[in-house]
């Protein structure tokens, strides 16, 4: 079974983590999403964590920590989601909102708040409960325990979600979710939202011009571009450069597409000139 | 079988031992402790193998390579340790202490110098031991080779330990081991040693104020706090701020911690107010 | 069996992929080469996979993604590769010279355009082929689809070298072909090429005097040394420094070796005193 790991650990600490679940479940895959979340950003790792996990196949354990309260009084939680495309799939980690977008969108999901300590590691330190409460839960759902072993059901959880995504006449309104390594603005604005924009509009962004594409390899190097990244979301990106510290925008910032209509219409456009 | 992996390589020489080890034992399911030690930091690397290496399963290989004197005469060596709750662990990597701490912390341990070439790759290099010695030795054990075919037990290999620790009527004064990613300062002083000191405690550090806490989850951000770090050691953290800067401490550096008494006792601390 | 990645990815994308690749075939081991190549730099990327391949098992599928073309109409392509030493090994990729240099350190090699989409996640996004196109296509092939599948042969895939190397009487001309995390200068001067220089022998870099040596460890903490790396090239490093901003070099440099003969003669050198 996998198993994947999110947090904002950077080093060292994940793999105290894995050496728990290795201890309780030998045979699992464990795979990295990412342990570079900025830290304690909540909101950046539950957009990391939603849109990677629906490429993991059924049955997948996805251990997740950005957790500023741990030791406080915050609950652990554990979520079962479900869809026919995306099968079941599991959500471990502290109940501040973090989980929340992921198991949406996998589809319908139960979660349960972890109280059964027989699960934990002994002595469970003051600051790790990812090694010593989600790693060892983690590891035992993916051996086959019953969720339903770990705690109560609840429906008081923490809710968290991206923001407001508004569309007028001419113009789609809404958030910076994610700025990643590359610098790329990835919007909370889904494809479907976005989906009257054409290859080739013309949009405007704090001033500045920006083409519509399907892809970057469209692009002349250091032209911007604004396309359905692989997130499914819509995104701002310089060809070999760095939107966010072009448009200086940073994530939480909100944002304002304005569509100013086709370009003028032509032959056909090639790689090289529809920037 | 587990291996993990701990060196100063930071990115792509770790591969090259997993391609190794794999064409070993093929089963061996490999974790990366941390591949990001300060460079030839010999006593970073052996206090982030002894923080990780019990948390691992009996059996496991620890490959551990931090190692100025690649290519001269300092042995490559093989450890086996063993207590009744970790069960055995192996360690294997370079004679120049980076590997007994960890040994010590399972409980007692065997030495061995590895001089057995037959175990070697061919055409060992003069700089990556790692890949052309270490990676094929512990790959060999974790398949179940005895450490004893390895070479001869050494009773002379190279000490290390993480300095001095004492306590005094009102003052702990040790060293500072480790900062991690985060700027937390991570002492040489064990939980044991500070046991007097209890949650609430007000201490004094570098002329600052610092309040003893069993986790970051309690301080406002930017506030100060002492606590025993998930490492099992005295930390100074600064919750969602970076310690060493604050306090200008680096590894290596004396730490004198004053213990000024209780605080003015009162209704049982919350989680907001009692940093 | 073994999958290795390598990107420019850096952090979360690659995660997507290998859960493309663990629901395709569950039990593949994954290792990561690097995915921190830097940016869109075909030639570092194609260095980096060429230097760690030849280390994994027989059968890997290496899967690399530096593709500034991407959605654009380049080609995927698929290489078998194969030799007495190596065994078979696959690389996938995108078809803009990355894979070649590898693919030839193996041994002698067929190219497949790939266009069998129904080996492709549905849905293939406009800039994502890593998840989309490499990752279930080399998921396949390490289950044991034969290669054949994938699409025709092809004989008119993108060529890539590391530039031109000259012998001259008393000087080798080569290029800078990557910079590794420490600052070592690796050069495309293979050790064949510089069989000539022995250890001990002075070059001349740049009017600064560099010794050669077989291992970093034989020099004192600061000195430069040239010696015969760890990928078989000639590297010229700084002991415990940073000899690309010593030199002021970066990668596509030419570089020219100037032989300046042997040191003076004398007893032989110790590790303490020969830099």
């Amino acid at each position: 079974m996998v198993i994947t790991l999110l947090s904002d650990f950077e080093d060292v600490y994940p793999a105290s983590m894995k050496g728990v679940i290795l201890g309780i479940n030998p045979t699992a895959s464990i795979v990295d999403i990412s342990h570079s979340v900025r830290r304690h950003d909540i909101h950046a790792g539950a957009f990391i964590l939603m849109s990677c996990a629906k490429f993991f196949p059924p049955g997948t354990v996805h251990i997740a920590v950005v957790d500023p309260g741990v030791g406080t009084e915050r609950r652990p939680l554990a979520i079962r989601a479900e869809s026919p495309d995306a099968g079941i799939q599991y959500f471990i980690g502290p109940d501040n909102g973090l989980l929340i977008p992921a198991a949406k969108s996998i589809g319908s999901f139960e979660a349960y708040s972890i109280t059964n300590v027989a699960l934990f590691r002994k002595n469970v330190s003051g600051t790790f409960h990812g090694r010593d409460v989600f790693a060892p839960v983690g590891a035992h759902i993916s051996k086959g325990l019953d969720i339903g072993n770990v705690g109560m059901r609840i429906f008081d959880f923490v809710e968290l979600d991206f923001g407001k995504v508004e569309k007028k006449d001419d113009s789609l309104h809404g958030q910076v979710v994610f700025i990643d390594h590359f610098g790329n603005i990835v919007t909370n604005i889904p494809a479907d939202t976005a989906a009257d924009i054409k290859p080739g509009d013309v949009l405007e962004i704090r001033k500045k011009r920006v083409l519509f594409q399907t892809s970057y390899g469209f692009c002349e190097k250091g032209e911007t571009v604004a396309l359905i990244g692989s997130h499914g979301y819509l995104e701002i990106a310089v060809n070999q450069g760095n939107a966010a510290a072009l448009f200086d925008m940073g994530q939480g910032d909100r944002i304002v597409i304005k569509i100013q209509g086709k370009r003028l219409s032509g032959p056909k456009q090639t790689a090289t000139n529809n920037c």
